[in-house]
């Protein structure tokens, strides 16, 4: 059983607007136990229509069409449809009096263009739009079943739940549920955590699991199937508790989809505080602990002391120990952590250091090195960690922002739960 | 001449992740004058990369890949190309020197694995990847020349610009040049703009003129064609210049694609520093501000004063004022902007203190509501704006931190260039 996904329309062939559609019904079709196996797109071409549905209904059992239904010369599926299916084209009086009321209803004329949208394959069932004016359209052409649907993306979505399942559970496609457990990991590089991994990954394990990286956050992706939605997330269990075991401190837990959302899971099991002090990462750590919602609590501030001057006045940094060591420099890193512990009176802070490009990088202090500091009623300590000194300076911020979130968040992995003592 | 953009990856094709590099791909090509005329996203499976592969080379004359180079079991793609092409595979010592280069510049082990991505199909070419691991692969399938490259869309990019275009521009493909022309503005809704514009965005208009919104800033597009460079530019002059007239001091320069870009070039022009206090947009302001390379000298710092203590501690706000009005007021924002301005020596210093949600809003402090603070030499002024209450977290912060940059952007348009007396 192979769907197929169709977009339609020269706005998103040229990339002009993102496609949603296409990625939420792919998404909808496999907690249907459906597996989408090719997207299309393509623009408002009769011949790359007829020539698209045929190949799609040549290579798959099901195919799902958005856009190209609406009123104007540019909207070419239904007469797509009746010409890769060799038939002809019918006004359907149902769908013609729909579109009337539709208008009615809103008090505006119908236009005339309008009534071209009641045309109807020979053969071919009208699929109701109660909130817009295209009617949907089902039908088979080759092997597969059709379902056209418009573009706007709530009607698509409503013709789909209420149209397009009853239509897939009657042909007894739907029966069987697939779940998509996701686990993300932070801490090692894709390929080291994929050597560790083989046994998992390879092809034939069942259930099946893959992985992505994104940001250098790492996720692994287990499919699960089965009759229920219970079966299909038994199935992924065993795999599930093998990754967490095998990758511990690693795992950013399953709730998390990043270090921040990570990192506030700690603040919110250990009721720690937290507070930063940026120079080159310049309020990305900050931006990514405040964009959770619910952290007032947790975070109680921060500074960026983008210059030296900030530095010695909003932290405490001894001028003379950035004359010594420099402004990037494992001794500023830590005074910046410790400054911020002090004034703050948080439970941790951390701090960052470093030269973000695509300037002001040197021999000895390349671009893309950073100082990371962290301070609790323990100490400090400092890292020094290198993004590659060909990384462009966004990539640079986050990626040294989100290790010093990641150290934030595994060094309270070690913190006991809120109220037991430490 | 047909493009086919190929995206793979069966994270992609199952929804689970947003694909932005096909309309990327889509758009980058149509501004060399070439259409996409079909996008195709498959899954990791060996069949249907070689089939897909097999259609592109019939019904396109350039295929443009991302994805499926990495180095582990489901990367596909050159294993697929040579299948398609009926080849086999050759290791290629340079493709193998630069992986080895790489991993050497990190002086982190080379996994055996990477091993494999210096694989290419026979009569292949490598296409350099100087900021990742995985080389791309340029070659002839059927009719159609093929450019493999990353899914990393920073590595996908570069190898585009560096080694894709130049090898189209040999082949005479790309030979008449557009020009998208970005006209940048904020301060207006996009309804209000357009409203002003009827006559420059109207169909047939020379040049095409489209009008977008992004996160609030609106954008003419106006695109050129000509022979050259220059005459596609010149096209779009006279539309330009009365762009820049009709909306004055909401046009954010042409090169500044967002108000902070545009607040930066007004801190060089006038040589002014600046300083930031964030409460509820959380190092948003900062961010964006940093984010631009060669800020140091203008921008001080700022400070994230998200609990009230670090408002008093940090910014000197007086904790009778807090209780007295609460955090979110006119009267807090102006004590921040002034603390920060006190204490910083900038010449402005911009706050923000509100209610991002979704929890925390009252009747009488709804969600949405913030206050923008701005302190000069001159004196304290703030503003109070309403984003809405019933958008989400993300958009009152971002949108409240742009109207702040704004407005530090639109108090420097007063100020005079640097060195000349005020």
């Amino acid at each position: 059983m192979k769907a197929e996904i169709l977009s339609i329309g020269s706005e998103l062939v040229s990339g002009q607007n993102l496609d949603t559609n296409a990625p939420w019904l792919a998404r909808a079709l496999g907690e249907l136990g459906i597996a989408a196996a090719y997207h299309t797109t393509i623009g408002d071409d009769m011949d790359d229509h007829v020539a698209a549905f045929r190949l799609a209904a040549d290579r798959a059992d099901l195919v799902l069409t958005t856009g190209g239904l609406g009123p104007t010369q540019d909207d070419l599926v239904r007469e797509a449809l009746a010409k890769a299916a060799g038939v002809g084209l019918r006004e359907d009086p149902e769908s013609l009096a729909a579109i009337a009321a539709f208008f009615a209803r809103r008090n505006r004329p119908m236009a005339d263009r309008n009534r071209s949208q009641a045309l109807l394959p020979e053969g071919a069932e009208a699929l109701p739009n109660p909130i817009g004016t295209a009617p949907g359209v089902w039908m088979t052409i080759g092997r597969a079943a059709f379902a056209a649907m418009p573009g706007v993306p709530n009607e698509m979505k409503l013709m789909f739940a209420e149209q397009v399942v009853p239509r897939l559970r009657l042909r007894h496609w739907v029966e069987r549920v697939i779940v998509h457990r996701k686990i993300a990991l932070f801490g090692k590089g894709e390929s080291d955590i994929e050597a560790d991994a083989l046994d998992l990954t390879a092809r034939g394990h069942v259930p099946e699991v893959g992985i992505t990286a994104s940001d250098s956050t790492i996720s692994f992706r287990i499919r699960g199937e089965g009759l229920t939605p219970e079966a299909a997330w038994a199935q992924t269990e065993e795999t599930a508790e093998q990754i967490r075991s095998r990758f511990g401190p690693l795992v950013l837990g399953e709730g998390a989809t990043d270090v921040a959302d990570a990192l506030v899971e700690q603040l919110k099991r250990t009721g720690a505080t937290i507070a930063t002090a940026e120079s080159c990462t310049g309020g990305i750590i900050a931006h990514l602990i405040t964009a959770i919602a619910g952290v007032s609590p947790y975070y109680l501030g921060g500074v960026i002391s983008y210059s030296n001057q900030a530095k010695t006045d909003m932290l405490g940094v001894p001028p003379e120990l950035i004359r010594e060591h420099g402004a990037v420099s494992a001794e500023v890193a830590a005074a910046m952590a410790r400054g911020t512990f002090e004034r703050s009176g948080a439970d941790l802070a951390i701090s960052t250091t470093g030269i973000a490009g695509p300037g002001g990088g040197t021999p000895e202090k390349p671009v893309g090195l950073v100082y990371l500091g962290l301070a609790t009623a323990d100490g400090v300590e400092t890292r020094r960690i290198e993004i590659g000194p060909e990384q462009p300076r966004d990539i640079v911020q986050r990626r040294s922002a989100k290790q010093a979130l990641n150290w934030a968040r595994t060094t309270l992995l070690a913190w006991p739960d809120r109220g037991a003592s430490r």
